[in-house]
């Protein structure tokens, strides 16, 4: 049954980039497309909007359908729009962000992908659409929220090392930064307790800290 | 002639809330619609997406054709996406806002606008669609990027005195802040340069400054 209208109305998509931490290296989800067009390439996860449905609720329906991921906070950052960015129509790409624990999921691929995997943001393999812009905007946009330093707790286990948070902001912002300074920050603002217990491992024994929840 | 999709596209259309500061009051670019649905009321100044314009370009034609404001920059700061937000047709809302200085525009109504006009926040008429919703979310969009003084130089002449950027502060805010911490931050994070001059009339004369251009 067609949907005829009096004007062009392009389709309406969500896109979204989701980030993870694995062994130090910032690393994007991706999927393998199922069909046409692009099929085979890995792209973002992502569909169309449904009829009943708002953006947010495609963004988290689309990324659980296609890689099984229940992502608790999905950001939109961004839309992509060039008239021509998809062969096939029109479509407008709403883009989402989240950042996770990829040890806390199962991916599981369904839908339109093929398979879903998670890859090193420095060697990711060639993205379907305008995908690879879609994704250098949402780094640059991680990286523009640093400032607020609380986003890295996504990132990390329940109870963690000072150097483990550092390790992340670095992997974020793609360049190490002063260690002092960083730890001064860190306390100054708040952000961590000490768990009073110590890290165990390789390393010599370090002092585990967790989020401090705002009073 | 009418168009035709296998499954259900909405609208895509831009809605644009541009501020100015009159008189020490964060007022609204409102327009009067001149057609249907809300035939008669006010209304942020937007419309649909055309076939050859990407998002940016569409919310920048619109905002000129309907206010004859010429926008330099226009920021995107949330999509609205409620399935039943527009009585005729679903149609999604990408939605930008812009900081002006008034007295360097003449407004100018056109296209599907009968009358274009500039409201005190504060007393804002009713509104059509959820554009009230738009507007509240543009204005808290505004207060968390106030922690960036740089956005006020758009509401500001050349050169200004100190009390006038605090007043621009206070009208986005919504709230008086402290005023001497407001030149220490000001002046610590090197925003601002003495012109040398001093400005004239009812008050005492004030030293006037002006931006300090990123080295």
């Amino acid at each position: 049954m067609p949907f005829t209208y009096e004007f062009p109305h392009p389709a309406v998509a969500t896109d979204i980039a989701v980030f993870t931490l694995i062994a130090g290296d910032l690393s994007l989800l991706l999927i393998k497309r199922g069909g046409p067009p692009f099929e085979g390439s890995w792209a973002l996860p992502g569909g169309f909007l449904a009829p009943d449905e708002d953006l947010d609720s495609c963004a988290h329906r689309e990324l659980k359908e296609e890689t099984g991921v229940d992502a608790e906070l999905l950001f939109h950052f961004a839309n992509f729009s060039a008239p021509d960015r998809d062969p096939r129509q029109r479509v407008v790409s709403i883009a989402y962000l989240a950042l996770l624990r990829f040890d806390l999921i199962t991916l599981k691929a369904g839908s339109d992908a093929a398979d879903a995997r998670w890859f090193p943001l420095a060697s990711l393999p060639n993205l379907a659409f305008d995908h690879r812009e879609i994704v250098d905007v949402a780094v640059r946009t991680l990286r523009e929220r640093l400032g607020d330093l609380a986003i890295l707790f996504a990132l990390l286990p329940q109870s963690f090392t000072l150097t483990a948070m550092q390790d992340a902001y670095d992997a974020v912002a793609g360049a190490p930064i002063d260690k002092r300074n960083f730890r001064k920050v860190v306390f100054d603002a708040g952000l961590v307790e000490d768990t009073g217990e110590l890290s165990r491992g390789r390393h010599r024994p370090a002092r585990l800290y967790r989020r401090k929840q705002p009073s």
